[in-house]
């Protein structure tokens, strides 16, 4: 069973949903947002954690965790959620938290990576699925796929057709973790799609 | 016309001269690789510029650069020469340095990019052909071409499948800067193929 994070338009979510993987929970940072109202949409549990009401983001964190942890979600996948989650709630889940990146890790990790790689001028950027860790975009690599940069293409024309790949390439992964088809090799980083 | 430099076996200087490119001359660091027999053998002119023989290396990198002007060479390809050229071979050659990285910039930058793609668990790296600037494997890229990482490579056959991609794309991009069909952007360093 999966539990989803988002902050926004959600659209990674809806491709999780429309795949038919068992998302029970949605939670977001934010009030409002269309992330939410999808999940409503379909009958999903949803809650919102948002820093103002919590001490500090520690404890936010916990919150969504023992919330996510009620649901008996094994799997937490961030479709465009936008905050780093703390070691905290990174402790409950341990290399059970996805998170979807769109460049080809570790190339232009952080919130700007779309825009990044057409200014650095890859001719090939892509979409990346990984484990979270505590850095920004480090973890694990589960899945990746390329994508070519045109040289006609703006930032709006590129991320148009990374968020395909996206919509593609993260349930295939979050199917492959439901399957245990996803391990670490023995004392490293790389992992195996047994 | 084309100046090549080697430091060893020169199979991708083999790939330019069997791709009918004009290679006119090779110029080596080191004294008896196969990258100069290479030359020899296609009837074309080498020189060794050993460090050991010149007070510093910008001495040496100016040496060599006399060298190249002198036989008219336009464009320079590094072909797995593995020293960093000085600031003052570069002014002689402004935007007409091309060099190969066996991975797709920005990662992996330096001497061991296909070892730190397998350790990194990456499931695409590739190769780049890319002019150089002041750093290393950071100038703007002309050509690059991904290559997947599969769960039964090591180092060396994930190198067999990089290499043999080289030695298609560096020729590809050398005949591209050859017919004029590179430009940089206007303000920026994103390379066009017009």
């Amino acid at each position: 069973m999966i539990g989803v994070l988002v902050s926004g338009s959600g659209t990674n979510l809806q491709a999780l949903i429309d795949s038919g993987l068992p998302v029970v929970c949605v939670g977001s940072n934010k009030p409002g947002v269309m992330g939410l109202e999808r999940a409503e949409k379909a009958g999903i549990e949803t809650a919102v954690f948002e820093l103002g009401n919590y001490p500090d983001r520690p404890a936010r964190d916990l919150a969504m965790a023992d919330w996510l942890l009620d649901k008996d979600v094994e799997w937490i996948v961030l479709a465009g959620y936008m905050h780093v989650l703390t070691p905290a709630f990174l402790e409950r889940f341990p290399r059970r938290v996805i998170n979807l990146h769109p460049a080809l890790c570790p190339s232009f990790a952080g919130a700007h990576a779309i825009e990044d790689a057409i200014a650095y001028g890859v001719r090939w950027t892509g979409v990346t699925v990984h484990f979270v860790d505590e850095g920004v975009d480090t973890g694990p690599i589960i899945l990746q796929e390329p994508v070519e940069v045109k040289d006609s293409d703006t930032v709006e024309t590129l991320a148009a057709r990374i968020h395909a790949v996206e919509h593609r390439l993260l349930p295939d992964a979050v199917r492959l973790c439901l399957d245990g088809r996803v391990r670490l090799q023995e004392g490293s980083r790389r992992v195996m799609n047994a």
